[in-house]
């Protein structure tokens, strides 16, 4: 089931980023940061809304989108992990539906995912395409030399 | 000659944003928030470095830019503004300089300037090209429906 991350599921939420094994150290450092600004100031004001895939106690997976600021209904999708022993079950698409679905109760009109261009994430941008995202902007060596940025796009 | 802002600046910066033309409403009132953390957190921790272009006590244009978190090299060219009575005497070009020469002095390698391909900002696109810019990407009706993003890159 799809809800909104909560105080309780920092640990797991953790663990999660850490066992994904695509997140670089620096990458699963800024989780942490996102999920207290999420907790102390609220979803809207953070800009950071953070879902959890659960079943029972155990979180499966989660996703981090928010509102683009200065734009008219663009949010960007900045994040989603599933927990390596939850593969293969679907997750990450009910995660993604999960944001849609919000963005779309919300007004949106355009989900933005970057992500990057390596060998690594090859499985990430064949998920973006099978769930109907657009890879509508390259920039070479983005992220460092020989890893590309790649912006996929929805439009709702 | 191009300096870090000071609080003393705060006034000034905030007529010129007003006095631009091309901001909106909402833009304009995005310029202090960003100014605040830049004066209590230092232009690292905030990711903002305002820069100005003063002649004496007056300022003539600023500019932010920023680091790009999770990337290697990349910074944000968030704004430039000059004030509309300085028009014609290359301050936007010695406030981009002065972005380009503190990037590369920190080992930076690559400017990302995001615009509008509305005809409002032809001249910002046309200063881009001319000081060594190239539209890598544009993403359709993104900032609004009719109003597309530019992402202008220069590699340095």
């Amino acid at each position: 089931m799809i809800s909104p991350a909560t105080e309780a599921d920092r640990q797991q939420i953790h663990d999660i980023t850490a066992r994904a094994g695509v997140f670089n150290q620096e990458e699963v450092d800024s989780v942490p940061a996102m999920f207290d600004e999420y907790l102390r100031y609220g979803a809207e004001a953070s800009g950071y809304h953070f879902i959890v895939y659960r079943e029972g106690d155990q979180v499966l997976g989660y996703a981090i989108y928010g509102f683009r600021d200065l734009t008219d209904g663009v949010y960007d999708l900045y994040w989603i992990a599933v927990d390596p022993s939850a593969r293969r079950r679907s997750v990450g698409r009910k995660l993604l539906n999960g944001c849609e679905e919000a963005v779309r109760e919300a007004g949106g009109r355009i989900i933005l995912a970057e992500t990057s261009g390596t060998a690594e994430y090859e499985p990430t941008r064949e998920f973006y395409v099978r769930t109907g995202y657009k890879a509508e902007a390259v920039i070479k060596d983005f992220y460092k030399p020989g890893d590309d940025l790649y912006i996929f796009i929805k439009r709702l």
